[in-house]
């Protein structure tokens, strides 16, 4: 696959429907360097989940069955915004474990939206069962190409918005993100890749030398709680020099509270997830080695304003 | 005075001790404009104060005595942050009517804390009895070159950021940051001047022809909540074209509920005043005007992470 195309494509495709997020370079969270951050959690539906969902919907034809997506709750909301925006109908399938904030994100959006006893993959059972009865479109949350170019162009973004860092610090879910980081970099940075201990597909992954069913629990879950990495991700991470380290609960809800203490950035624990590797000690930059660590989303509950 | 000269040194003297604020173009909110916003909410202790604070303990010597402010919230951790930072002490006399959540903001600077029963105008007392007992230097949250000057930093920043509005839309409380924009800007930018109804010193200054003492009070108080506009303010609106306006506590908090659900931007009351011109259409642009919106507090109660 030409990623480099693939990703200056969807760029092309998607601008005017995505927010271009804004960049900063910010001191603290008491860390003796300056981190470049990219604040993606401000992206349409409050993570960079819109990215891959419009580029998928405006990359191949929607049957007139419309979409089906199952999620963990942010890339529902994503592809139940996309689809309303673009004029299609979508049935999203959640998992009850999403709760009760992203739960009313989805419905928001107004898509027809489907609430399972259970977790993720329950969601997607019925996903998938749906599209087989319907024919409508699946829109994967990151196993697809369409849904990694689509992420991938957060790093061409912010490539052209100045990104100077040695070292790009990423959280993982399904691996969507990440392999849209590798996919756009191609070696070009260095990628870390950081997963909460309780939900960590991509670390039991590359220790097993192979994808692998893993428990999925902790304070992330509903955005990260993949129980088995993506093969495209998988695929890129071996081919990479990716570093990939997990972090503690403890340490993504510290870094969460940091975040909003020290800089009035309010994000989900995946959100935080990234910088809570620095802030942690589990990654620790080279003298001099410059880091970046990417926002991914901000769909904290309860809902602040709710 | 030379206002340019003023804030360019400003911008010399405090940088690396204050954040540079991020800028974004944002679509939505029910308007079929986009706007410029510039994110000062995420700048030290949460709102711009932090810039007038830096610059006044850094243009003027701090006596042994150490600093002394009175303030609703903002400014207080605004100086007991630029305090701490330069190695001062700083006594800050809040009302009670500032709230637990900004009381609690300020005292984490390190501050030597006194709350006062009432409000904003008391704390002056009780501050400007200290500073003639003591010695200490008085840090004017508002009516003081060096605050203007300051104040006016930000959108010296905003320009070399590559602000391209007409018309710059900023709240206004006793008048600090506006004047900084008015002194930078000399009438190259139309600016609008929103306040709350219920608090709205500059609005009922330029109806009488001079300053007078308002009743303050609704959801921006603590932050907006002057009793009487500063003299420095004044003086430069009388002299510029300067569009004032007033909008009700429930357009704030729209406007509040809208930066937080559209755009996962979490501001407190003021934060949200100047959009909420927009969005209650207290503003409406000419076809073609140019927007820009400064969000310029977060200090939200209660504490989101508290």
């Amino acid at each position: 696959m030409d990623w480099t195309r693939e990703i200056n494509e969807a760029v092309q495709r998607i601008a005017g429907h995505i927010q271009v997020t804004p960049v900063m370079q910010s001191q603290g969270f008491g860390l003796d360097f300056p981190i470049e951050m990219k604040l993606e959690q401000l992206q349409h539906t409050g993570s960079f989940k819109a990215r891959g969902a419009f580029n998928t919907l405006l990359s191949q034809d929607v049957p007139s069955a419309g979409l089906v997506a199952a999620s963990g709750g942010n890339h529902g909301a994503a592809v139940g915004y996309a689809a309303h925006q673009l004029g299609h109908k979508a049935r999203i399938y959640v998992p009850e474990m999403a709760g009760p904030a992203k739960i009313a994100l989805i419905k928001n959006t107004g898509a027809d939206l489907q609430v399972v006893p259970g977790a993720y993959a329950n969601a997607m059972e019925q996903a998938q069962a749906y599209e087989q009865q319907t024919g409508a479109g699946q829109v994967h949350a990151y196993d697809a190409p369409s849904t990694v170019a689509g992420q991938g162009s957060c790093f061409a973004e912010w490539q052209a918005q100045g990104l100077e860092a040695d070292t790009v610090i990423i959280a993982v879910g399904g691996g969507g993100l990440i392999a849209g980081a590798m996919a756009w970099f191609q070696g070009a940075k260095k990628i870390v890749a950081v997963e909460p201990e309780t939900s960590c597909a991509l670390h039991m992954a590359l220790q097993a030398g192979a994808p692998v069913d893993v428990e999925v629990s902790g304070v992330a879950a509903n955005a990260l709680g993949a129980r088995r990495i993506g093969s495209i991700c998988f695929d890129l991470a071996r081919t990479q020099d990716l570093t990939s380290l997990t972090v503690s609960d403890d340490a993504i809800t510290a870094a969460q509270t940091a975040l909003w203490r020290e800089r009035r950035l309010l994000v989900e624990p995946a959100g935080a997830t990234a910088l809570a590797a620095l802030t942690s000690g589990a990654y620790r930059p080279a003298r001099g080695e410059k880091v970046a660590v990417l926002l991914c989303g901000g769909n904290i509950a309860p809902d602040p304003m709710g």
